[in-house]
Parts: structure tokens; C-alpha cells; sequence
């Protein structure tokens, strides 16, 4: 009889409880799509994966590698078998990517750095490097030096014993390296290398004077484009949109319709082979450091060049460092005419850790109707912000290894792309700079989102529904994205049968 | 004509933009509150300073000291103006404390070490040390060191050059130093230290055996309450809510009523030289490592405390580590009686970086109707605690240091404490364990909520509000609250009157 009453007394707690936590869990993201059986049994498996990782960390003093800085557990990361799962992948579409950091850096010195007629003059008597192709020989009274004879002059320097020399090991190793050390932001110390936000980013805004000079013509930006969409597709990434787009050759010369025919050659050749890959679109962008008349100049351009490549060029942002540069409130005169947005805006804002500072071109991005927003970091300290997003339906590009390289949250579980996820709020997952910390184009990203980001039960679906997202919540028209689903979907079943082949799930 | 019309475009925007910025911001914590012309004049003095030392850190690569790990940036802190009128401010009550952890470890040890009859023990032959007082020689047999004699034998040995024992500057210094290591979780590179919330927690865990037995006797319980009693007070905190308050001497008898009467006279002694003191209270806690018999007993042992001590007694908490020890649901039969919480419930719950694991606690809190929340950190991940938190008015102990130090966030302005702020969420700030990191007992922690968690605009609003929380969120009766409010107010008042003139503001 006691013990009845004690039962029931659990019992009626426990049912409320058990109530309580399925109404908060179906409001996650992915919680309401259907598995058929194949999935579930690929789900079975990842999920004992998952729950033994959370466990063996939870009880000891193994890290758990989502919470630890990526520089320090990228390797590791690789070896886990979810990881390689999430590697085969189909992850849909990459949607916040910026066109100048889309090769791996090593491809990029291997390849670029070799080529011919290439000159390199160090800024301001220091690294980083300027870089100009050019068919004279440029002087080099104004500091200018061919990296062909700067690299032998280094390999002699470096293996004056003879001996070494004889052995070629040490050839060409010197400048490559310092080439590396000066183009990426890897470090094996960051908490205690970069102090401060404003050091990242100035050794961020070094690599795109650098790089942006080396990939200055139209045949090194076709290398790039090549490589990069190999590396895409190889990384389960059927479509991806870019930032910047806009192209100077080191002359000074815009070449930017050039560079869209070229973009659009590339895609067609490689659809040739992978009738899958459903292309690339362009956000073209302005930056923070603009005069007013600059951002006027660079919105009639956009404006040209949307109608001039309407199935390339899909929107406008301003980009470069939110706390230092301009606030997009100083450009209100350029974004507006008559009352209205004067063009699609998909605005970075809230890639900051201020509040009521950089933070408040969200309260801008949704008072202009950004249809999403690029980071979103501070969303979640702007309550109307938040509200004006749910009823917008805005959605976040949320960037996990990003927001932690550039200093943002260390664990990557408590990014407040976690609250967006309870929330079944609008996200994307994509990867922003991923070459300059040695990412794959979307895979440790969406490792993070799934290990980090999402909870310890979260499960296929999360993975699943940010997939699809990515294709829904792009700038393709409706009739493209029918034929994206179709095709991603493709990939996807096939995906699942080569999970079960090789881990014998049947 | 076009210019007027331009005009009048950005006019309109800049209306619609103002007026949901006015309506954002008066949602943020003490937003509401009118301050007096002399308080006004504090606060310019403050929100200049403020408005300094942000932009000089915005700007340059000089870290933001809130932005920062609180080992790297405590003594820079100390000097800034902030700071110094921070300190000044009565903060009201610190609700969120452990007693065991209430006096400097640096005075710890120059006090309660050099007591006589004290004994040490190595534990499992190395670091940290079990303490005992003992009226007989504890055998060295079991291991057992008389005090005195190690700290003569440490002299001899780290002074045997002759020279330097002549100069006695030596002396005694070699055992403090261990001891200070072993019992603070301070290292000047915390992010490569501890490499998982485990590593710190067993650091953590460590301290709490050691200093316990330190603290093991009714005298050392009073020499370290008025100690305290005079640094919180000396600190500008009024009032005091303590976790724990369960006492067994060394020997394992329970000395809980005599501690109580203790606490009693310690408090009465205080008033009478400082009759603005408001007093102690007790939230009596298990531990998650107890067996659901052990917290049958305590919980049993709670209610006749409370009955016995109704004015000290306020309440029940279940504390110790969330990640690892179970969770509140394994204990619900001796939480819930007849449908209903057996006791005053005041949970740490969500004090973790998993989602839909330990935080789960977050879920019991609620539906056990906790009047208050110790840390809650996870709770925004819990969009249906969250509704609830916000229906029953349950209020989160903020602890921004402890919550740093624990390795849950590196940047503070990231803190999820910044998005309660912003939607006026009922929080208080305290400082759990400060002595283990050398905080003061409320000083640095409202400096880092006012720098960190606060926007770069809140001002001494936010300040005064997180002060009457204190009072309001706290555990007395209403009585004692208006009563704790008059005597509030008269310290406020006189610290407006005391920064106008030491900062000649008038």
C-alpha cells in the first residue's frame, strides 16, 4: 500500500517530467523528420558512436574534442569514425564562403607560387608579402624580387653544407614554409597567442592582402576555382554560394564579367563530370572601410551585375571586421531609395562579442529585411532582434570552427548556435575562411554542429535536416532548389547504403 | 528638393530604427530605474570611464580586461577606476556561497596552519593533505605529522646554507607555499592547464578535503566566519546566503546546532559594532554522491533544522559535481512527498556545457518548483525551462568568475548571463567559491558583470538593479527585506555622496 502510493506519486512526476522533456525536444531542430529503416540503422550506429565518445569524456579527463580548441584537436578529430562518416556525407549547400580563401594554403603555395613571372615585395620591409604576376621584369629598386630567384637564393642560403644539398631535401622547403606561416592563423597556443580579437584579425586582414595579390589574374583565379570545386564535391558539398566576387587584376583593372563567364565555364565543365554539383552563386560585397561614395559606386555595380548575371549574382553584404570598420548604419543613405532596400541583402552582423556596439547591425540587417544573416553571433542578446528573426524567418549562417578561431566562444557547446538549435530556429552550417585553419570545406564544420553545437542526443536528423536547410534557405530560384533536393537526395540514399556496406549495419 | 526628399528617406528609417532600439533596451535589467541628480553625476563619471576603456580596446590590441581570463587580468582590474567605485558600491547580499570556501586562502593559512596540536597527512603519499586537530599525538605510525614540527623541518632543510636561516627570510615559507598550491585553482595558463572541466573539478574536488579538514573544529569555524563576516561586509555585501552549513567535527560527530548558534552569536557580536549588517543564512545541501538513503537522512535532518532555525534555515540544494554525480531525478522519492517538494528547493541545476545530459537537472528544477537557480548556465538551451523559468519567476544565480575559472566560457561579454541581462531575467550576482581564485567576495564579480555580461551602455542602473535583486531574490521574509532595503539604502546613498567627492563631481 506504501509502496503503491510511493509509485504513484513517482509516477505522476515522471509522466509530467517525461511530458515536459518531449514537447522541449520535438521543438529541436531535425526532431520531426521520419527516418526510413536504412537510416535508422545508420542512425543505430552513429548514435552508439556518439553516446561512448560523450560518455568516455564525461567520466574522465579525456577532453571531449568538441569543446577544445579546433587547432588543438583537428587531427584527433579526424580519426573518429563519426567524423569519417560525416565526411561521406552529402551536406548540401555551403552558403557563407568568401571567394578568396577557397584552397587548401599548401595547394595554394605548391601551385600559385611556382608559377612563372611571379614577383613578391615584402610590405612595409616585413611579412606578409605582396604579390604580382607580370610579363616585365618589375624593379627591383622598388623592393620587387622574382620568387623563382628569391626561392634559389634561399635553397642555397639554406644548404650551404653541400651535403644537404646533394640530398635535395632541404629545396624550395624555406620559402614554403615561411609562405605558410604568413598565410595561415594556425597556431599551437591560440588563447594565449592572440590576446585580443582585434590581433586575429589583424593577421586575418594580412592573409587577404597577401593572398588576394597572388590570386590576381584570371588564370590563377581559374586554378582556384577548379581546385575548389574538386574539394567541394569531394567533400559532400553539391553547391555553394560566395561573398566578394568582385575581381581586380593587380593593374587595377576590374575583370569582375570575366571572372563571372569564367565561374560559369568552370561549373559547366565539371558538370560535365558531375552532373550532381549544382554550381555557385555570388553575395557581392562591399567593405567597412568604404567612403560613402565607394559604397554608392559599389552598389550600382552589384545592381549591374545582378542583371547583367542574374542566375550568379543573388545579393549584397558588407564585410570586413564589424568592430573596427564602419557600421552599416553610416551607409543607410547608399542601402536605401524611396523607402526601401536597394537591393537582396544577406548582411554579416553580430560576428562580435560587444553588446549595444558592432552588435547593433542586426537591429540594421532586420530593419532592411536581410533575408539571412552571416554569423549572428550576438543574436541572442537582442531579444526584438530574436523576435523580428523568428517572425522575418532571417536565417543564421552559423559558423562554428570560424566563430572559435576568431575568439569567440572556446567550447564549441556553448556557441549560441546550441540555443538556435533548441530553438528550431532558421540556421545554416557553413565554414567562412576554412583554408586559413586547415578545415575541409564543410566536414569539421559539420562535425562541430553535430558534436558541439547539437546536444548529445541529437542524431541523424539534425544532420539530415541541416543538409536540406542548406539548399532551402539558399538564393536558388524554387524551381532549382526541386531540382537540388532531387539530386542532393540522390546522394544522400546512396550515402546511406555505403554507411551500412561498410560498417556492415545489415 | 532631392536632398530633402533623401532626407527625408533616412529620417523615416532612422525613426522606425530609434524606436526599436528605445524598446530593446528598456527591456534590459535596470532600464527602468530613475536615478537622482547626485546619482546621475556618479554615473557620467562612470559611463565615461566605461565609454574609455572600451573604445581603447575596440580600437587597439590591448585586451579588453573582461574579455579575458580572470587569472591573467585580475591585478590589471584592481587598478582601473571601475573597479575602485565598484568596490566601493554596496552590492547588497551574496546569495550564492559555499561555507566552506568564505576566508583568503592566503590568510588561511598564516592563521588556521600555525594553530597548536595541529596533525597533516600525506593522502595516498602524495598532495593535497588531510588536516585533524588533535588534543593527542596522532601516531606517525599512520602518517600523521605534527604541523609545527614539518614546517621547523622544511625551515632547516630549504635554509641549511646558514646564511639565509640568519636572515629569517626564509622561514616558514616553503609549507605555506605548498599549501597555497594545493588549495588554489590558480595557474597563470589556465586554458592549457586544464584540458577538460574534469581536470579542474578534481583540482576542485581536492581543495574541499583538505580546506574541510582545516576548518574541522567550532573555534577555526569562527575564526573563519568572522573573517568573513568583516572582508563581505569591508567589501560592500550587507547580506549572505550560505550552500552547506552541515557541521561534523573531525572525529564524525554532527555539530550542525552548534555551528548554527555559532553563526548566531558571530552576527549579533557583528552588529553591534555595524548594525547595517543583515545577517546570515543557510541553504543546506546533499552532495550527488550520496546514496538515496543518505539523502533520505539529510533531507530529514534539513526539515528539523528548519524547524529548529527558521530565521538561519531557509532552504535545500543539492550540490558537488552535475557531469559526474547523479542527477536530481535519482532522488526524487526523497524530494517529493505526497505530490509534493518535501522542502524550500534552491537547485544548482545546468552548471555544465552539455546539452540534454547533466543539464537535464534544469528540468527537475523547474517542475520541483525551485524558487532559485544556481548558475543555470545550460538554461537557454532549454527554450521550455526557459518559458517556465520566466511563468514561476525563478531567479538564476549569475556567477560570472566562478563560471569562467570552471572553464565554461573564456570571454565574458559571451557569457550566457549578457542574454538574461537583455531580456530583464530575474538574476543575482554572486561569487560561489571566490577564495579559490582570489576574488574579493562580490567586487570582481560585478565588475565582470558590469563590463562583461552588461552592454557597453548599461550603467549604474544595471549596477543599483543587481543590488536590489540581491535583496528582493533573497530568502527573508518580507519584513526583513524592507528592513534590509532602508539599510541598503543608507549605504547607497552615502557611497553616491563618498564618489562625488572622492572624484570631485560636483
Amino acid at each position: 500500500m506504501l509502496l503503491g502510493s510511493v509509485h504513484s506519486f513517482s509516477q505522476a512526476y515522471l509522466d509530467k517530467r517525461e511530458a515536459f522533456i518531449r514537447e522541449e525536444t520535438s521543438m529541436r531542430i531535425g526532431a520531426n523528420l521520419k527516418l526510413n529503416y536504412r537510416e535508422e540503422l545508420v542512425n543505430h550506429y552513429l548514435m552508439v558512436q556518439k553516446e561512448l565518445t560523450v560518455e568516455a569524456s564525461r567520466l574522465t579527463k579525456e577532453p571531449y574534442l568538441a569543446s577544445r580548441h579546433f587547432y588543438q584537436v583537428k587531427e584527433e578529430i579526424e580519426k573518429t569514425t563519426i567524423f569519417k562518416i560525416i565526411r561521406m556525407m552529402p551536406k548540401g549547400g555551403n552558403l557563407h564562403l568568401h571567394d578568396a580563401t577557397i584552397v587548401p594554403l599548401d595547394w595554394a603555395i605548391k601551385t600559385l607560387t611556382y608559377l612563372p613571372d611571379l614577383y613578391t615585395k615584402a610590405r612595409e620591409g616585413r611579412v606578409p608579402r605582396l604579390f604580382r604576376f607580370s610579363d616585365t621584369i618589375l624593379s627591383s629598386d622598388d623592393g620587387w624580387r622574382e620568387v623563382a630567384d628569391l626561392r634559389a637564393e634561399m635553397d642555397i642560403l639554406s644548404c650551404n653544407d653541400g651535403y644537404s644539398r646533394k640530398q635535395r631535401t632541404c629545396n624550395n622547403k624555406r620559402l614554403d614554409e615561411i609562405f605558410m606561416s604568413e598565410l595561415s592563423l594556425f597556431t599551437p597556443d591560440p588563447y594565449n597567442t592572440y590576446k585580443s580579437s582585434n590581433d586575429i584579425w589583424s593577421k586575418f586582414n594580412d592573409f587577404f592582402t597577401t593572398f588576394l595579390s597572388l590570386r590576381s589574374t584570371l588564370e590563377t583565379a581559374e586554378m582556384c576555382l577548379v581546385k575548389a570545386v574538386e574539394d567541394f564535391y569531394a567533400d559532400g558539398v553539391q553547391y555553394v554560394e560566395f561573398r566578394e566576387g568582385i575581381f581586380y587584376h593587380t593593374n587595377g583593372s576590374d575583370l569582375t564579367e570575366e571572372y563571372m563567364r569564367l565561374v560559369d565555364k568552370v561549373v559547366q565543365l565539371f558538370q560535365v563530370a558531375h552532373p550532381d554539383f549544382l554550381g555557385i552563386k555570388f553575395i557581392l560585397t562591399g567593405h567597412r572601410y568604404f567612403t560613402e561614395d565607394n559604397m554608392q559606386q559599389r552598389v550600382d555595380r552589384v545592381a549591374e551585375l545582378m542583371k547583367k548575371f542574374p542566375h550568379l549574382v543573388k545579393g549584397f553584404d558588407i564585410d570586413s571586421h564589424e568592430d573596427v570598420g564602419h557600421r552599416n548604419q553610416f551607409y543607410l543613405k547608399e542601402l536605401i531609395k524611396d523607402g526601401k532596400s536597394v537591393l537582396p541583402f544577406l548582411f554579416h552582423a553580430g560576428e562580435t562579442s560587444w553588446t549595444q556596439g558592432a552588435d547593433m547591425n542586426l537591429v540594421d540587417a532586420v530593419l532592411l529585411n536581410a533575408t539571412r544573416i552571416g554569423h549572428g553571433f550576438a543574436a541572442l542578446k537582442h531579444p526584438k532582434v530574436m523576435e523580428a528573426i523568428r517572425k522575418q524567418g532571417i536565417v543564421i549562417e552559423v559558423q562554428p570552427v570560424s566563430s572559435q578561431v576568431l575568439g569567440f566562444v572556446s567550447d564549441l557547446r556553448n556557441h549560441p548556435g546550441s540555443t538556435l538549435i533548441a530553438n528550431n530556429d532558421r540556421i545554416t552550417i557553413s565554414s567562412d575562411n576554412f583554408p586559413l585553419w586547415g578545415a575541409l570545406p564543410l566536414s569539421h564544420d559539420f562535425y562541430m554542429a553535430f558534436m558541439g553545437l547539437g546536444s548529445t542526443k541529437d542524431d541523424l536528423r539534425l544532420l539530415k535536416q541541416l543538409a536540406i536547410n542548406s539548399i532551402q534557405f539558399s538564393t536558388m530560384t524554387d524551381t532549382e532548389k526541386t531540382e537540388a533536393m532531387s539530386k542532393w537526395q540522390q546522394r544522400w540514399d546512396a550515402f546511406i547504403d555505403e554507411v551500412i556496406t561498410m560498417y556492415h549495419l545489415l
